[in-house]
């Protein structure tokens, strides 16, 4: 078992890595990854695919909130202060709409619903929601390639103790409450990875898992691309037994594990080969599994330096051990 | 040929007038005029009829046009520079959906898209235009009745050197620039009138065409709602030769007519007992059928006050000749 120390400068050389990178994202912990791998990485070298799983119909508009956040995070459109969402956003749209009686437990900002009402407008045109995700990038100045995992409809079922809930239903609506049994991702057999994702994958030196929820963000994606032929690196999104936004410590304690790194390395132990952990939880890393590299690091992302400093490790971390 | 004159105190008493009123309406004349009714009558006897003739679908979202109109107008809802569309209004969506590409000839604002998205939203639920109607007015404090003019479909089509345009592509897209030709209401054959039009016309002491286009704003409603068989008052949209908004003159010249009051009042000749025209027209008096009471007033609604002026005018002139 090989693990290294980003504090170690031998393992920190200050060129430019220069590595062909897919990363797996879903929203706010992927997109802010992803967002300092933008940082370092050339824009050629950088593929995102996103989870869709969370996509879904509101006010007849099709809505994909960890794409958009994605993109928006790529963007520098971003909120700050939610990392989802639009800065600068006014909602009153949907406060009109509810003042009629609409339902307002997902926030739709004006801004945002811009994104929306025209990629519906496209979609029922026929257009493939990797094509507007590719318009939507250039007129965003996003110079790095963003995919939905598939063009084809994913939809995660939480299977919870009161019943089969879509994914935002119990997300947003529900606030995560009730009790998880399982997920079902429907229509994923027959979901082909989106335009560019096998080449990408086949083209990269290595694939990221963002720090994303293993269960409803990475699992879906693995589920729609498959096979991964090329070494995978995971950055646990639960560090010290919690997560920093979401439900995912959460669901491996209902499904009847302990929340942990640990937890997380051993979810993906058939797939990756490289591991990175927080600081705060070097005391689990002698017993993460001996074909997995790991490493320790400072994984929490509170502003850009962090998002660049983790990327720059990780980066560093795959050079040297993977 | 009865004929009075605003001006006559003998005319104009003081005593509230109670008379049960349908109105007929298009957008902003019809809207200006049906909120002059509605700061007189008490609101059970004020029933607007509104020409869903305009209705079209843009972004997924079924709008009403002329509905909206009415309903913010007489909600005191309505941008007062324009006549139509919201006050205090911002227009995020729309400029962010045509950054991305998506079309903006139509404009539509935030306020404005929340009842766009809550109107569609229940339609597909399968909740009708009139219900939804009642409720956003409920919602908005509008205490009289306010109804589209038929719950299924109808769609004025334009006929045009250019070929045959839906209304808002002749309308807002084109400008009204193509040469008009005629007009045909799609589904018109098949639209009943919305549930309480006919009790409200069949409680009428008398009926009022709005000062709206009588080609594509009062006509559909009319062939929708059939046989009226109260006395009828119009109110012209033309007066000295123009009107002051819209396409109506325009029409009437490319349709082989010299755009009038007269004309107008021609083209509602079998239907009307009683015709209201502007002052500045007060010389082609003489010419209007003698099967017609005329009254001349200042039709010009500039202000909340005109509005009211003029309802009270007509109101009194249905009281005295009709």
């Amino acid at each position: 078992m090989a693990q290294i120390n980003s504090e170690s400068t031998v393992l920190r050389p200050s060129s430019t890595v220069h590595r062909r990178i897919v990363a797996l994202a879903g929203g706010v912990g992927g997109a802010k990854f992803a967002h300092g791998l933008a940082q370092i990485l050339p824009p050629e070298d950088l593929t995102v695919i996103v989870n869709t799983g969370d996509d879904f119909e509101h006010y007849g508009l099709y809505i994909c909130p960890d794409l958009d956040t994605v993109c928006y995070t790529l963007a520098g459109l971003a909120n700050p202060e939610t990392g989802w969402g639009r800065v600068d956003e006014t909602w009153n749209v949907i406060e009109n709409a509810s003042k009629l009686g609409g339902p307002d437990w997902f926030r739709l900002g004006d801004r945002d619903l811009g994104t929306h009402l025209e990629r519906t407008r496209r979609l029922k045109e026929g257009q493939t929601l990797s094509q507007i995700t590719k318009d939507f990038c250039k007129a965003w100045g996003v110079e790095q390639t963003i995919l939905p995992m598939s063009d084809q409809p994913v939809r995660t079922i939480v299977e919870t103790e009161a019943g089969d809930l879509a994914f935002q239903e119990y997300f947003v609506h529900r606030r995560c409450e009730p009790r998880v049994k399982g997920f079902r991702f429907e229509g994923v057999d027959l979901a082909e990875p989106a335009p560019g994702a096998r080449e990408a994958l086949q083209a990269a030196d290595a694939v990221i898992l963002c720090p994303s929820n293993p269960w409803v963000s990475i699992d879906p994606i693995l589920r729609v691309i498959k096979k991964v032929k090329k070494p995978v690196v995971a950055i646990s999104p639960i560090l010290g037994g919690q997560t920093v936004k979401g439900p995912a410590a959460k669901m491996f304690r209902e499904l009847g594990f302990k929340p942990s790194a640990l937890a997380v390395a051993n979810h993906y132990c058939d797939l990756i080969s490289g591991f990175v952990l927080d600081k705060i939880d070097e005391q689990l890393k002698g017993d993460i599994g001996i074909n997995m590299s790991t490493m320790v690091t400072n994984t929490l992302m509170k502003d850009l330096n962090d998002r660049s400093r983790l990327a720059q490790d990780v980066l560093h971390f795959i050079e040297a051990e993977l």
